[in-house]
């Protein structure tokens, strides 16, 4: 990228551009300058309220992001999206590009809206997206919104990465959504069961039920929210169930022990990213064919190889 | 674990024991022994037919699992079964323990069933898994189905330790599933259309197709497969297609590098885990909080913070 002066480009973000926040966000995913432009917001940022989004493929969460933005926003206000799509595994690149499904709120000045891929070792939340929610709270959003679509890493990750999450599951899906829902109960802060008009409404919000009464440990009871996210409908007890839920951690001084929480997992994040990639590019230059060969050929066994390895690589000590 | 004897354990499954076999995965599992039991069993072991079962939740893949083992098995064959489960991510542990909707298959002797936790930084594919395939080829297990749940870093993963890999979807699933069909289609070998009796099937092939058309570097376009699995609908054709591609990969070399590709995986499987685990313990160990307020009250940026870690924590050099 030629001619791309950062700290311009900063400065343009910080006075409202969005192309600008576009740009860095871009120069972040594609370019990996995040430790560049970091350091060069962190005095600018405040703490955006962060909301996740997250369930299984086909609940409607991009139309219950869509209608939940519109309800949340007030005059005055800035909501970032950041919508995390899968990546493929071939191109490396994001589905999505810019999310078709909400391109209503594409147009509302109040709303910045950013696709990021999934890329990354640890799973549904790269470093770019964490360096993008800093962008966006340098942007100045009062909530920012990550939406992730996929069941499995990416649940688990986004609890640790934002204030309140919404888990959002539909009736009737089936076997795995069962067994899926049994899996990450405990990362909602708030079930949200969408297509609250298809069948099987009593028997999720049963199954729901049935899983909390098996947690013991939590003061905090996750309330759950029936919507009908394309007719609007029960968009306003959501809310609501939102600002009950930031009070809490308000009130109980959660927020703030979350929120450091939050700065230890990205502290581990880069740390890993950095000698991940140091693994990486040791690796892919080593001539370990005749080391593969004598595993395939039952020679040795691949943990004595790999010990092999690390002591040939010198990446310890 | 007291009194365990792994040699005598490995003896036992050499011989034929389901109870030492799971005992030693157990051990693995739980105890983190694959360092110690697999270099007592690489000379024993041979290579599996590896069948990997992936695709998004409430598609059926279970029922579709247990039909096709019953398809697949024939007289003096055994078949393994690793059945990924989502992790709890408070708990650690998987969420199913032996699966219930496999379990007309456990009391067949022909065939080993295990439910794995998906736990494990490289996403759903943990290191316990990799060594408890390897057990189950020295359990001398003709062929070896790896079944995930979940959209995701998994898919993605399978692919890389498996020889043919089912991508199972189903009609009609919405906006997320197209998605998802889109950034993991380059990983079928053989795409399953389950439920086929359901509505969108015509659409749901289109699309596959429109997908394989825009992929015009490969060579071996992987075939459409509709079944319906409850009623032991298209199983037949699932087989022959599995046998086609195994001889199409056998007849072009192919088998011999994509395992070569797969044991070069384990080994950064293993090197990243064992250094991975260091930096967990060393990052554990430290005392952080003096470096978190640094980027809570925006004194510093975390990048600058994890470069200050790296160089106290001596990692790497």
């Amino acid at each position: 990228m030629k001619n791309v002066d950062l700290k311009t480009l900063v400065a343009e973000m910080l006075r409202g551009s969005e192309i600008a926040t576009g740009r860095l966000i871009s120069l972040i995913e594609n370019y990996d300058l995040g430790r560049e432009i970091l350091p060069l917001i962190h005095k600018s940022s405040k703490h955006s309220y962060m909301i996740g989004i997250t369930g299984p493929p086909g609940v409607g969460k991009s139309t219950l992001t869509e209608k939940l933005v519109l309800s949340l926003l007030e005059k005055d206000m800035k909501i970032g999206i950041l919508a995390i799509d899968p990546t493929s595994p071939f191109s490396g690149g994001a589905i999505l590009g810019d999310r078709i499904r909400l391109q209503k709120l594409i147009t509302n000045p109040q709303v910045f809206i950013r696709s990021m891929a999934s890329r990354g070792h640890l799973g549904g939340i790269s470093a770019a997206t964490l360096d993008a929610a800093k962008i966006l709270e340098a942007f100045n959003c009062n909530i920012i919104i990550i939406e992730t679509v996929g069941v499995g890493q990416s649940e688990v990750e986004i609890v640790q990465y934002v204030d309140t999450t919404l888990l959002v599951l539909s009736p009737g899906q089936g076997d795995d959504i069962q067994i899926m829902k049994a899996g990450i109960m405990e990362i909602a802060d708030i079930f949200v069961v969408n297509k609250a008009d298809h069948e099987g409404l009593e028997r999720t919000i049963t199954d729901i039920k049935m899983g909390q009464m098996n947690d013991n440990n939590s003061i905090y009871q996750a309330p759950i929210v029936s919507t009908i996210a394309k007719d609007n409908k029960g968009l306003d007890e959501l809310k609501l169930k939102i600002i009950n839920h930031r009070e809490y951690l308000e009130n109980s001084g959660k927020l703030k022990t979350k929120r450091k929480e939050r700065l230890k997992f990205e502290l581990f994040h880069r740390i890993y990213n950095r000698i991940n990639n140091q693994i990486h590019g040791k690796f892919d230059s080593l001539e370990i064919e005749e080391l593969v060969d004598d595993i395939y050929f039952k020679k040795k066994d691949s943990y004595t190889v790999a010990e092999e390895m690390i002591r040939l690589l010198g990446i310890t000590h």
